[in-house]
């Protein structure tokens, strides 16, 4: 069973590495390239029962893996 | 129309972040955490076909936006 687990940025948040890479698009020659935001990923690897784990990974993402003023998180469970 | 990318570390690599994760994890008392893998998350606004765009986005991910020699990326386009 996996946890996988996407936080991003806010979208009131600048995300200068987001403009970055929408920067380098464009000088590859993509037009068309609205916005880009970056954010990190994680997969945990659990044993046990799905339900249990869920109120776990939303603790865990919220006091230890993200930021909450900045960041924004959602998971699931599979 | 928003690509969504997924970098992971390749199994083969070690993940100091992932391992560093998990042990936090245990030390706030959750048992059961087999592994973690802790990789990139991007979000790519785009503008036009989406067939069109496939083979530039998996263009950027190889060149620009993931390291092939260590990590593996997906995307879907929706």
């Amino acid at each position: 069973m996996k946890a996988k687990i996407v936080i991003t940025p806010k979208k009131a948040v600048l995300d200068p590495q987001g403009k970055t890479v929408q920067a380098a698009l464009e000088q590859m020659g993509h037009d068309g390239v609205k916005a880009v935001h970056v954010g990190k990923y994680l997969e945990i690897e659990l044993e046990g029962d799905a339900e249990a784990w869920r109120p776990k990974i939303d603790e865990a993402c919220h006091k230890l893996l993200s930021n909450p003023v900045i960041e924004d998180y959602h998971f699931t469970i599979e």
